[in-house]
């Protein structure tokens, strides 16, 4: 093994010195299942790149589709569409190679019946297929659900030079507690590579870049190859790429690194790959802000949206919300709707009608109270005179969401949810009221976050209230109601939280950290039985690790912890 | 392989004759992650089977925490839990050994971290383990998300006895397209077993029973071996099991067949095996409504509740809803709302009225007029004069959602969904409106089905009136409105979306086989553009192949025949 190492590092750098070769990195952000505007947008980019000589262009996993297709990759037709849209891109690659993501059929009847591969375009032609060997199947990912993992390797040889094509997660096997048996590039390697290419649709959360700079450095180390690394970037729902592609020299050092959260295309010769470029890292914070931004103006285009609608409560979930959908959709995008009923306080709609004014947003105030009364006497003959309740609580809130829906129903504003992530584990939120929307987008960030997104927010100006930011967080759904009257502070309950949900520590472990046993007990209870709530949330904007929706996927009728 | 297949059938007869052996199998219904229950239930099993003097008794696929467990396989402490419970359980087999599903761990720091596993347990012991090697990944399942594949394999010896053990997928890859390389039953055929056990958590659907049925006869007919089947039956909240376990002697022909929807526990010595029994198979509609029955009964006890509301319209959705609940949870458990407004015709009240009085159960009528207005006055301000449409319809709906969900916070009733499978393919319902609900009951049931169902209910006397029956669908969100306004004709909306949601057949199959060009484009569109809506849907109790929900998923913002 360490022989064979060290004859591979020969053979690298013998054929490094004849890698001189123009490689155009083309970081898309593809609509899933948009073959018109993927196929266009991948053509353009060919074309722009033969035009400055590029020899290969290499554009993002499954780009041609969009990643993640989801169960679309059942569909005959789906497969067919993307088949038609290769060939068009193949007649563009006339004296330039271009290396695209997209499904491919597995002709054996065993396994099964679609390979996720990185096709060769050439003259017209599909050249060559390399698939992808290790497919994740944790977290967000399905891969295993369509496609067989290649067992056979081969090497793309270009103008007389080798290069070894792996697909995002084959990569990602490098480390001591590895979820794979074995490595793609242990195989690649024996072809005698002069350099890496993988090309990924690899998701965001505010962890990820350090990561992934990490997991990219290993392999470079290992192998002792230079590597091209080409990301997707854009929001398909609630799962977001940040980009980031990058080209790594064999010393292990970055010198190419793309923009985060937009597009960009670039084009390296490998005269390059001596000279490291630095880039200090981004604080989480601004990280969890930038991919909140792109996420709701993604949504928004892919849907074929334009405005925005969201109630306002003078808190900081709202405001939040609010400024970064001003961001993202511009501040005349945005419909801000004050709902108060007798329970809300003056400041609340001070605070409100402030925020909207810094942001230059449209806002109306609707009163409740009407409505509240109404339903009272609809009710009137059940409730009787039993006594103000949970029922009278999320009636309240489930009005202002009648009146959103209605505002959004009439005039085509959709409805951003507002509730964070500590609620969304709790289930401190009304079903059918304040949990409506189209997409959540502060579901993943605790509300210790939401304070800081709400600083990083007013790092200029002040743009969400002071108030909003120092006040006690309250539903004001009953007189004098506070957070802290339902729930344990919330500096502790993230904290707990964190442990359980991102960490998934048991309650063993919780109280071995010195966590008060019952409010671990409590906490635990809530999340777990609370499951049915989460079940009818909106998409949430993933920014963690481990967020609520498609990445974690917990039984509803389970008795364990919910006791 | 002729030669070994033939010297494997002349082993088998010859240790056929050895396996004379009291073989108990035990049907259960566990409830995931309450391991208390679990394991109660198992060792009352093993006791009881122990006096009757069986030497082995078989429990289902994960049965020690219930299937599926899903995401809490990622909590070690939920791992522990399983071993702590297994060794309980292991303490009771004395002078009997007890076949167990649990999830056990892969000691081997690369590949998943556990496996799904077959225990033997024997005196106080884990006495040996068998690993599944096919991990089903389609549809609802995501058995490659938490476990490694075995690969290596041995048989179970039993006081002289060779048993190969396998579990669910492990006999399922037998046929001519099969998803995966190998099949492990042809490795365990090698070591010459008497007969095969196979502990299973297959999922329900109306078509299932027969499948089954086919691929133990082929297992059987292949290996020339007995089988013993053992299913977990249940629901756990959408998914649900039927049960059906069975034993086919090697001649390919059932000896036994347990209870469907209920739990079992039967003795069985190998005197049987000639015995074949004649059973009939049931309708798919018998099949889907015992299901449904069950798929409410177990969600309302695994959840601690007891008592179901819903909204009744005089429609032919709630009224079947309506039967179906009483039955499961008895009709003095149902209660019933009857929501008019002002377009609702007076035969909807007659006839929600003449349903709750032929069920016996609780029914109160509370218009939604004053609401109506209260909220038209709150909204004047912005809606103007402008005409009546969409907004319009859906307040009204999301009006009787809102006191539902009063009624049911207020009283601890839970609100049973009523949308069909059509309704919910292309949209036609309100978000949190009439598509709320802690479950949906009928949304796998397409409307042509729900009109089978209610025959079906009414088999002995008029519990659904006939006018139910008889007049076209209509929502009443307007004057005169009738389903057929918006949508094709049910016989063939539904003929669509079977080809293309259960078929996965595109538009140019669809078109092939006689359906107009312009339906079909419309139908499509329609199901892919409410996606959004039904991410946000109630679990659906599954009884197709293809159900919304955990087993279908797509993008939201996905541009796939959207257009």
């Amino acid at each position: 093994m360490q022989l064979a190492t060290l004859w591979n590092s020969i053979l690298a750098l013998f054929f490094n010195k004849q890698i001189y070769m123009k490689i155009a990195l083309a970081q898309t952000n593809p609509h899933i299942g948009d073959f018109e505007l993927n196929t266009t947008k991948i053509i353009e980019r060919i074309q722009e790149a033969r035009i400055q000589g590029v020899e290969l262009i290499i554009f993002p996993e499954l780009s041609l589709c969009g990643y993640p297709p989801r169960d679309f990759l059942e569909f005959d037709d789906f497969i067919e569409k993307c088949e038609q849209s290769a060939l068009r891109i193949a007649k563009e690659c006339v004296n330039i190679s271009a290396l695209v993501g997209m499904p491919t059929r597995n002709d054996n009847p065993k396994g099964k019946p679609l390979y996720n591969s990185a096709v060769l375009l050439q003259n017209g032609k599909i050249k060559d297929i390399f698939n992808k060997s290790l497919l994740p199947n944790y977290d967000i990912f399905d891969e295993y659900r369509y496609f067989e993992p290649n067992r056979s390797f081969s090497i793309l040889n270009l103008n007389g030079k080798r290069i070894a094509v792996t697909i995002c997660e084959d990569l990602w096997n490098i480390g001591e507690e590895s979820l794979y048996p074995s490595d793609p590039m242990d195989e690649l390697i024996r072809f005698s590579p002069a350099f890496m290419v993988n090309i990924a649709a690899s998701p965001f959360n505010y962890k990820q870049n350090e990561i992934r700079k990490e997991i990219l450095r290993r392999n470079v180390q290992k192998y002792n190859l230079p590597l091209v690394y080409v990301n997707q970037v854009g929001a398909q729902t609630e799962v977001l790429f940040d980009g980031g592609s990058q080209v790594v020299n064999n010393t292990g050092k970055c010198v190419l690194e793309m923009a985060y959260f937009k597009e960009d295309f670039q084009i390296i010769d490998t005269d390059y790959l001596s000279k490291p470029i630095e880039s200090k890292p981004a604080e989480d914070i601004e990280l969890i802000h930038d991919a909140l931004v792109m996420g709701i103006r993604d949504y928004f285009q892919k849907m074929g949206f334009s405005k925005a609608i969201l109630g306002l409560s003078g808190g900081i979930d709202s405001a939040v919300v609010f400024a970064l959908a001003a961001e993202a959709l511009g501040s005349e995008n945005v419909w801000g709707i004050l709902l108060p009923s007798g329970f809300s306080s003056d400041h609340s709609i001070l605070d409100a009608e402030a925020l909207a004014n810094n942001l230059g947003a449209k806002h109306n105030i609707i009163s409740i109270e009407k409505a509240v009364e109404t339903f009272g006497q609809t009710l009137e003959p059940h409730f009787k005179d039993l006594p103000f309740g949970l029922a009278e609580e999320n009636l309240q809130a489930r009005i202002r969401a009648v009146i959103l829906m209605a505002l959004s129903n009439k005039f085509g504003y959709i409805l951003l949810n507002t509730s964070n992530k500590s609620e969304a584990a709790v289930g401190y939120g009304t079903l059918y009221g304040d949990m409506c929307g189209g997409i959540s987008v502060l579901g993943d960030v605790y509300k210790t976050q939401v304070y800081e997104l709400a600083h990083y927010i007013n790092r200029e100006r002040e743009i969400i209230p002071v108030n909003t930011i120092t006040k006690a967080p309250s539903a004001e759904l009953r007189p004098n109601q506070k957070d802290s009257d339902s729930l344990p502070d919330y500096d502790i309950l993230d904290k707990i939280l964190y442990q359980y949900v991102e960490l998934r520590q048991g309650p063993a472990d919780l109280i071995k950290m010195g966590f008060d046993a019952n409010i671990v007990k409590k906490t635990l209870h809530l999340v777990n039985m609370n499951e049915y709530k989460r079940y009818q949330s909106p998409p949430i904007l993933r920014v963690s690790p481990k967020a609520f929706g498609s990445g974690r996927r917990m039984p509803i009728v389970a008795k364990y912890l919910a006791v």
